[in-house]
This record gives structure tokens, C-alpha cells and sequence, in this order.
């Protein structure tokens, strides 16, 4: 394949796959992304390495194009999984448009490693039976329907929801869904500034304020599970 | 770590992370999943390997403590993540309580990897923004609530949907979901039998009927962005 749109992982860089490394290893051409570990961008030896936050989205599709029509080994490098929230969907796009070949290799993703790591089931018999993923800034502007989330069974994990997590969280209140109910923020998980922090939805904002980016957040009865936790902010 | 909870990805050999293959090459016990690929097995040169459908979920968890209490390097090998409806907090609960050191390495999900591979992003702007992810059969014996969930937005992926797919789509239909609502069956992706199978809601169940598992079924818009399918069957 030509061009290569590939997930990192959530962070540690033994949590790439192998075949993502092989093509790290062999690229011509590597445009990462932010957050992805130093120690994974000095694996394409022989690659011009160009940072993802550089460019623009039209200039980082413009590129693969350009670079993959001209027969390069292009890998594009993105944190966690491509299609997560990841906009590789446009990248694919793009070169399908083009008709340049390419290639998907899925990644570890942090909506499942982060509470994996946190020790925090998405899923767990008699507790959760269902995950809703959604992000808390809308890519389209629109409004979130709190009233329906609020209602909404099993487990809730929002990416993107830090800076509005008091938003957030009252709002569910406000909707009707226990101001005790566990909740947590997962941040950096896999990187040695990872963060877990837990509490409740009347308590987590003003818990997790100044928690780093990337972070997820987890709303439910599965967070009462985590096994791991290293900074604990029950009420 | 003593014990350790590992994912293997989708199937695809070269989808494991790069920490689990090494945790797999060195381990003393391996037990495996049977749905994990023959050639990772292959790699835990010096361990003892143990098939998991040989065993109740009971005795994997007393050999893991057993094994683990004398410090043995003890792997549990799971298809694709192990806390993605993978019963790995079972096993994780079952170690904590009996104070066995162990480790969980997140791997690459069917959740997310097979939408990726098939061409199917989850989300996508404009035009889905939130995930609902849930197994066919409830692991508690309880209906699933097709009035909510024929009313929830975004994409709907489905576990374990395969064997009550007619099922699953008619009570959606009846509850108010489009009949001609894009829908695919994901089968064995990343495996050399993978079937990617592409329908509506009401023509999927008729076929996807003979799809090997694992497969997962995935209702929403975003399905009619698939760039690869192999298997078209739109009505």
C-alpha cells in the first residue's frame, strides 16, 4: 500500500501493533500527530517526519495525495485509533477521491484502553450492559440532548467533555441522573503523567479542573469498579 | 507483573500491540482464546499453552491465581480487547481479591477495528456524532428496550447480534427505525474469511445469514460511507 492511515495507540508506545511499527519503521513520509510518543516519530528513520499541528486538514489530505500518487510509503500516524473521533474517515476520503491506494491499520483506542488501564470495565455483567460514546463539543455546533442522556442506560464516555465538564455534568443533573452516581476523569492514561480521577457527577468537575489532555470522561456505576485508582475524591 | 490480562486485536496477527507480543513470548502459561490466532499462540515458545474453551470461567480464574501466587509469568491471551465484552473484569476482580500483582494490555477491539477495516467510521461529521454500543443477548437475561433504542441517535453497534439479527431489525423497524436505514454485518474482518456485508435494516438479516462469527452488526448512516465493500447487497 501506499499511503498507510495508522493508529498509535493511547500513548505508551509498547501499546502500538506490530504491523503499525513496521510501517513506522519502513515509512518515506510520517505526518504524526501531537500525541504521539517522541519515542515512536524517532522509529521512521528514514522518513521526513512532518508535525499533524503544522497544517491544516486540507493541507494534511492535499499531502498524502501528493506523496502517496507518487508512489511514497506514507504513513500517517494518529493517536489511538484513526476512527475514533480521529477524522480519519476524511483522510480516506481524500484518497479514495484521488484514487490513491491505501491502507487502514486500526490502533488501541483510548475509549477502551484508558478505562481498560484505569481499571474501569465499559461493560460488566449486572452493572452495565451498554456504552454510549459521544463527544462533548458537537464537530457540528449542534446542542447535546441532555434530557435524552440523561435517560440513557449503562455506561457514558465523553471525549472532549474536559473543559466543559461542569456543563456537562449539571446538566445531567438537571435531567434527572443522580448527582452520586460515580463518575471519573481519565487523563493521559499509559503516559507517566496519567491521572485517574474519581468521584461523583455533582463532585468530578471541581475534582478534575486542571487534568491534562487527552482525557476521557466516564459517567456510571462500572467507574465504582476501578480497581486501580490513584487519586480518590469520593464525597 | 505476575499475571497478565492481554488483548490480541481483531485476529490479524500483526494487530497486537507490540507490549503484548512480548508478554506472549515470554510467558510460563498461556491461556488462550479461541478465536486467537494460531501463529500468536506459536510465539509463546517456552510456555505451557491452555485453550480457554477447555475450561469454565471459574477454573480460568483459579488457574490464573494459582499460577500467579507462585510468581509464575502467566499470560491470558483474549480476542481483541479483554475489557471490551470480554469478561475481563472477571479475572481482574478475581486477582485483586486474592492479592495477585497483575497488568491488563489493552488491545486493538473488534469494536472499533472492524468498522475500520470494512471503510466504516463510526462517527463522522455531519453525519453521526455518538456511538451506542451493546450486546444482541443481554448477558442478565433481560429484553433489550427496542422503543429507546430505535429512538437513539447516532451509529448502533451490536455484539453478539448475529444469531437474533431478524430479530433485532424488525424490532427496531416496528419501533420506528427506517426499514431502509443502512445496515452491515462485519465478519472475521482482518481475517482471511472476512465478509463485509451491507444491506438495510430491512434486508440484512436475510443476508448475513450464514456470516461467520465474531461478527458485529452495525446500524447507521455511517454505514453508507463504507469505501471497501467486498459484498454489496443493497436492495
Amino acid at each position: 500500500m501506499s499511503v498507510a492511515i495508522v493508529g498509535a495507540g493511547p500513548g505508551d508506545p509498547g501499546l502500538i501493533t506490530v504491523r503499525a511499527l513496521e510501517l513506522v519503521s519502513n515509512a518515506e513520509l510520517l505526518v504524526y500527530d501531537r500525541l504521539v510518543s517522541p519515542q515512536l516519530v524517532a522509529k521512521a528513520l528514514g522518513a521526513t517526519r512532518i508535525p499533524r499541528a503544522t497544517l491544516s486538514q486540507s493541507e494534511v489530505n492535499d499531502l498524502l495525495v501528493h506523496h502517496g500518487r507518487l508512489g511514497r510509503r506514507v504513513v500517517r500516524l494518529k493517536g489511538g485509533d484513526p476512527f475514533v473521533f480521529g477524522r480519519g474517515g476524511e483522510e480516506v476520503e481524500a484518497l479514495v477521491a484521488a484514487g490513491v491506494p491505501h491502507e487502514v491499520v486500526p490502533g488501541v483506542s483510548t475509549l477502551t484502553a484508558f478505562p481498560a488501564l484505569a481499571g474501569i470495565p465499559l461493560t460488566h455483567r449486572g452493572t452495565a450492559a451498554q456504552v454510549t460514546v459521544l463527544t462533548g463539543t458537537s464537530g457540528d455546533g449542534e446542542e447535546l440532548d441532555y434530557e435524552r442522556l440523561a435517560g440513557t442506560p449503562g455506561t457514558l464516555v465523553i471525549f472532549m467533555g474536559l473543559r466543559r465538564l461542569a456543563e456537562l455534568a449539571d446538566n445531567l443533573i438537571l435531567n434527572g441522573r443522580d448527582v452520586d452516581e460515580p463518575a471519573a476523569v481519565l487523563s493521559q492514561v499509559s503516559l507517566p503523567g496519567s491521572r485517574v480521577i474519581v468521584g461523583t457527577l455533582g463532585t468530578i468537575a471541581g475534582c478534575a479542573a486542571d487534568a491534562p489532555t487527552p482525557a476521557v470522561v466516564i459517567v456510571g456505576d462500572v467507574v465504582s469498579l476501578a480497581w486501580q485508582v490513584r487519586e480518590l475524591a469520593w464525597r
